[in-house]
């Protein structure tokens, strides 16, 4: 091996790179979180409400005290007395009591004095029984339901003030969906790093233009480029520089 | 389970929604390469020429004459006379006779009559021997190329004519920086599928809203438009539609 050849290891070349390279803590803006993709959150964010802040049914079927359904099986079934319906997106001023049941619908508010919910699947809705009441419904339970069954909590997903997500997070389209669900349709997010891409060679021309035999097209600044895009950086292509150590400084300088 | 509830298995729902679905083929226009990631290409890439065009050295080293080095190795090294050196990007104008070698650089054009390239490490400069030409200078060859070694021939990365990216591809850093070895700067890609996303239910607000008890904002909107963009769709959110058939069938008509 001659003697002027000086190798550095891929190792030893990247520790130099790293220990000569300036690192700052990247500015940050404010942006629209439904823009926010793919951008790196510069703070932690945090829930300013739980989430969900009433308690909901996570199925479609009945309220119900679940009290009321203990022992039910389908060889022997309870019955409870239909008393309205539970609208989406309203508080129900249905005040359920024990004996009573009300219909509810995914993603639908429990009604006061209900503390579960059983699925349709586990009941039969039933011809009126004359002798309790000529009007009245009755829902056939088939299944026993304890209290908090299919209900989700006040706080279940998100308690007030948890970090949500951490400074530093890549944002996917989960973290834009949970900010909207809590009403963040801001969010802080680091700058975009400029990267400036010098390539470098005498042989080494603009891809438009047709090589001369012995040159190549510059192929490597368009991969960096859109490596660059990909991870979430602002690419910026200075063009071919050729060998010459001024030409070069004076590139890099920029 | 009640009599009135008709469930349809994920599988049975896709395939319905699949039969009904209008499928035509993409819209194509006409992109820049350096701006195609993550679009879809519409039509096969052939290459014009072949890559490289001319043969290219792998290393640094000395182009030979590789029958000029058999038999050579560390213990009884063969000695050859250097003759000038190529230039990147230019054609040497050196016509390389067996007994002579020229230094070359990597990606350099092997000059006629050279067929192989030894590696300068396994090679070794040697003071010019005073007997044969006072200021020839010798490399001492330590090792033992054959023909075509550390050579990149004519058309070995691509054929002229070859597909070199199937229609129907999506476009990564690597398509760019391949299309762009040859010389292909603009590419016939398949427009961004518009996608529309509505969302439904009486419950469901503006992310922006504050939701009264009962209420939620709208989560899905968002997070199925991030994941649309994520896979190169071009997605269109129509907001919020309420559980009413009439204006969800004009909302998807739209």
């Amino acid at each position: 091996m001659p003697e002027f050849l000086q190798l550095t290891s891929p190792k030893d070349a990247l520790q130099k790179l790293l220990t000569n390279l300036e690192t700052r803590n990247p500015e940050s803006e404010i942006l629209e979180t439904r823009l926010a993709l793919g951008r790196v959150t510069a703070e932690d964010i945090i829930a300013s409400h739980p989430l969900p802040e009433f308690p909901r049914s996570t199925v479609d079927g009945y309220a119900v005290y679940g009290q009321d359904t203990f022992g039910c099986s389908e060889s022997l079934p309870g019955y409870l007395t239909l008393v309205g319906e539970v609208l989406m997106g309203k508080k129900s001023s249905i005040l359920l009591t024990p004996g009573f049941c009300t219909l509810i619908h995914t993603g639908g508010m429990l009604p006061d004095g209900a503390n579960a919910v059983i699925m349709l699947e586990d009941t039969q809705t039933v011809q009126s029984r004359k002798e309790v009441n000529s009007y009245s419904q009755e829902v056939e339970i088939r299944h026993a339901v304890t209290e908090g069954e299919n209900v989700l909590q006040v706080g279940e997903d998100v308690e007030k003030g948890e970090i949500v997500i951490r400074a530093g997070t890549k944002v996917r389209p989960v973290e834009i969906g949970g900010c909207m669900a809590l009403g963040i349709v801001k969010m802080r997010v680091a700058i975009k790093p400029m990267i400036g891409i010098i390539s470098t060679g005498d042989e080494v021309i603009h891809p438009e233009k047709k090589p001369r035999i012995g040159q190549v097209r510059d192929i490597n600044s368009y991969s960096l480029a859109a490596l660059i895009d990909s991870a979430g950086g602002n690419p910026i292509i200075y063009g071919v520089v050729s060998d010459n150590l001024e030409q070069l400084k004076s590139a890099a300088k920029k």
